[in-house]
């Protein structure tokens, strides 16, 4: 791929209001049930090659460096749909998850953080 | 409440890993529908006063300052759990929306952004 095939469309690079470091925020969702994943960060080029290959790739803040989501597990996510938000600082990645989404090999993130705050019902 | 009663609780404390600015992402979905509504950001003191109110607060970035969702729109979240996620990081944040949840007066934030990839199927 040249160059230029690697830059993020200008029409949606120019919507996105990113952190000092260049990111935005993007919340992971599983596709059939709705569930919130994960969340990580995507810079340009990260959002460029999940919406070009379909596979979810991110911006790694400790790595400094881009990972795609299961290069290494095999954990992959397949994109189905980006929604960037009403104020362009964050967006909502729908996959469909294959094997656990969170590296501890709970299904998502939140399954093993603690509940702060209990269901009243 | 004396100075000491508003401090968030230590072993919660503990767990947060917070940005530069003392900020942890709190992802917010529909207890009913488990629907992403908003993504906004809490600092000790938001999140200290959202688990004793269940008045869902947040720090806002641009205005520097805490804000109770609905303040002054009336469309406010009633808190039903608060779990963290794996790496500290990130708030899942279940609420009951009262009204619209976005600022435009969408239900979600993420109705009027663009779609930048459409599902599939």
């Amino acid at each position: 791929m040249s160059r230029d095939d690697s830059i993020l469309d200008p029409a949606i690079a120019e919507r996105l209001k990113r952190t000092p470091d260049g990111l935005v925020c993007a919340v992971v969702v599983e596709h059939a049930t709705a569930e919130v994943l994960m969340v990580a960060w995507m810079d340009d080029e990260a959002l460029e090659r999940t919406l070009t290959t379909r596979r979810a790739t991110y911006y790694s803040r400790s790595r400094q460096r881009l990972w795609v989501k299961g290069e290494t597990s095999g954990h992959t996510q397949h994109v189905r749909e980006v929604r960037v938000d009403c104020d362009g600082d964050t967006l909502l990645v729908r996959v469909d998850q294959t094997g656990p989404a969170c590296h501890t090999g709970t299904r998502t993130c939140f399954d093993t953080g603690a509940r702060l705050l209990l269901a009243e019902d």
